[in-house]
């Protein structure tokens, strides 16, 4: 008998017929013996559909009452999930983040979660319920409604996994696992058995939009197994685990892709100290996130400086940059709005020399040429542009071999 | 400066435009001075919304589930409202029926409140807002989400009125106010300035449905003065309140017609003691509601034993008679539902004899017979074919010449 959370997104709950489903589900997962707290989303199309109320109001809603708001999504679905379960003999009980005690800070829209009291829900687990708690929202020190952002039921339903000693955190999303790469980019993409927190929190936070990048660091932090299954196929999905040293691991585990990049270099800047402050300063001054930041080592007493943002900032980064560039005496701005980044991500090239030149040489073999270079210990990111994309994903993919099973199964 | 607890209906905050213009009303009633606690229901159509959702899941919904679900709604509205207030620089906050500890029992879809902690309240009229609550809802002491049952939006709002120890609770609908009688019947209707409690509550109870019945029992239990005025006019609406010895008060207020009623009439019964219950007993078994009961003294030993149940019981309640009849040994069950029940109301008729043969006289002058007449201290009610509805509604309309002012005024 072990105890199991399991989250189901918006798509999963999406209407009458897919709650049932999902009662089936989490009845199925009972009669194996486990017992069962769930956590759900609204139902999808319903946030917007409250966004938009708000916004008919005031484009800027106040964001405590934004969060009363959005929190009724949620608080519907654990209803109606609960009706579902009563309906087909399974006894449930629903809470909202309140009633549970998600006790998070204030920041209204994107509270982090503190605390969770764990006794009403092991109360009602013990009386044979099945619990439903409503995901992305709780409730400040004052009693104010505050939600998590976007993607938070992830985020609470690891929380409560933790919070509970589950022994596994299962999230039912509309993909059947986490894949070697996006397979509309290349067919051949394999679903991953098995993907170390690390790696995940890479792929996700360079676009494989399967989970919650908190959500990851959350379960990576507190060592709770997270599991990315399918709500509408069986399947064992992916398992998203801590690196076993015995682990049967592949040198590269995904190769991802994201266009949300654009580019900017401050060409012939004098290579004074505080260079990069004076360029980078009014840009988080702005409010915008720098991605990669490149400085060359210059000619002349000169370097260039490059850095890439989210395209969305683009104009408003170069209007900046422009300014600070006529300031320290550069010598020219160029921007670049039509590249994209290029990663290839696995613990295993932690202890592999050899893999940045492999990839580097498949590129130049596709006449794919490098416009930026970033790694970490576990990730290699290069920039190039964006019609390359599909290429570069592909030749990587082959190259790396991720369409074979790692061991050869 | 006094404290107003405003309350407004579905219909009233249907849309964002709408909620708009509540947000104005609140607004000038804050610009006149008082410190505002507003009451809101759900919009308009998302009750029914909800409610349809939970039974394509189950047509009869565990019904904490469904306290949950339709919780939802109003939280919705006062979200919106605060946003709409905020916009136009009001300060403004929303409370859940939890948030406010709107302590209930636990009868689930239909709970009391026992106790509201004004203390929340308070503080945040305090500090210079508008407190936006939601209606129709609170918690038991478990912490479990409760609703009051439809329309419990008005108990919010006297109650929170009361424990506020507010000056006026004034509910917003879509009349403008209590008129002498259906204006669709009677287009000389007028609106009356001021009506006592206990004839608001005949009123009610007979069908006038402006306000919910427990809402004014629990005003007059309180004293707070209640006032019912329209969203979507100006004007002074109707207050109601504790009769007052000096007040200038008409013979009569009202003329109201219920056409939800049906006649079953057990004829040559036995008349020993126990008669009534033999008949009702079964009746009330079979949870079926009695208006009016009448029994004529019997001739022969034997009685005539009269009584009327809601139309939608007729089929039942005959069932069940004619099964008691028999084994009583009575000579007939009769049965009329197309029989209506019009009634006068005024708390003047305790103090002037006479009333109720003017009403006869009038009834008799237009040719309407009379089938039964059931009398309370301030309210005269017959049983009249469902033909004479309008006929005699408008006769006694002009003989209690309600179309004046009391006072000729």
């Amino acid at each position: 008998m072990s105890l199991i959370v399991q989250k189901y997104g918006g798509t999963s709950v999406g209407n009458a017929e897919r709650i049932g489903n999902v009662a089936d589900k989490v009845i199925a997962a009972r009669k194996q013996g486990h017992d069962v707290v769930v956590v759900v989303s609204a139902m999808s199309g319903e946030t917007d559909r409250l966004l938009k109320l708000a916004r008919e109001l005031d484009p800027r809603p106040s964001e405590r009452e934004l969060d009363v708001l959005l929190a009724t999504g949620e608080q519907v679905t654990i209803a109606l999930l609960s009706i579902a379960l009563e309906k087909r003999g399974c006894a449930a009980r629903s809470y909202t983040g309140a009633q549970v005690c998600i006790r998070t800070d204030s920041a209204h829209t994107k509270a982090r979660i503190m605390d969770i009291d764990a006794e009403r829900i092991f109360a009602s687990l013990s009386a044979g319920r099945v619990v439903v708690v409503a995901g992305f929202q709780g409730v400040d020190e004052q009693g104010n409604i505050t939600t998590l952002g976007r993607g938070g039921s992830d985020t609470t339903a690891v929380a409560l996994a933790a919070a509970l000693k589950a022994d596994e955190c299962q999230i039912y999303t509309d993909v059947d696992g986490v894949y070697t790469t996006d397979p509309r980019i290349e067919p051949k993409a394999r679903r991953l058995d098995r993907i170390t927190f690390e790696e995940m929190l890479e792929m996700a936070s360079l676009g494989a939009k399967v989970l919650q990048i908190r959500s990851v660091e959350f379960a990576g932090k507190y060592n709770v197994p997270l599991r990315v299954l399918s709500s509408f196929e069986q399947g064992p999905g992916t398992l998203i685990t801590s690196e076993e040293p015995n682990m049967e691991q592949a040198l590269i585990s995904g190769v991802t892709a994201n266009r949300d990049e654009a580019k900017l270099t401050v060409a012939g800047v004098p290579d004074q100290p505080g260079v990069a402050h004076r360029i980078l300063g009014p840009i988080a001054e702005a409010n915008i996130e720098v991605d990669m930041i490149v400085q060359n080592v210059g000619e002349h007493g000169l370097t260039d400086f490059t850095f890439t943002v989210h395209r969305n900032d683009y104009d408003k980064a170069l209007d900046i940059v422009k300014r600070a560039a006529k300031d320290m005496g550069a010598r020219e701005v160029q921007g670049d709005n039509r590249i994209v980044k290029v990663s290839i991500v696995g613990v295993g090239m932690r202890s592999h020399a050899g893999i940045a030149s492999q990839m580097f040489q498949t590129l130049a073999a596709e006449g794919i040429n490098i416009r930026m270079i970033s790694t970490s210990e576990i990730k290699i990111s290069v920039v190039v542009d964006e019609k390359y994309l599909e290429l570069a994903v592909r030749a990587l993919h082959s190259a790396f071999k991720l369409e074979q099973t790692p061991g050869g199964k």
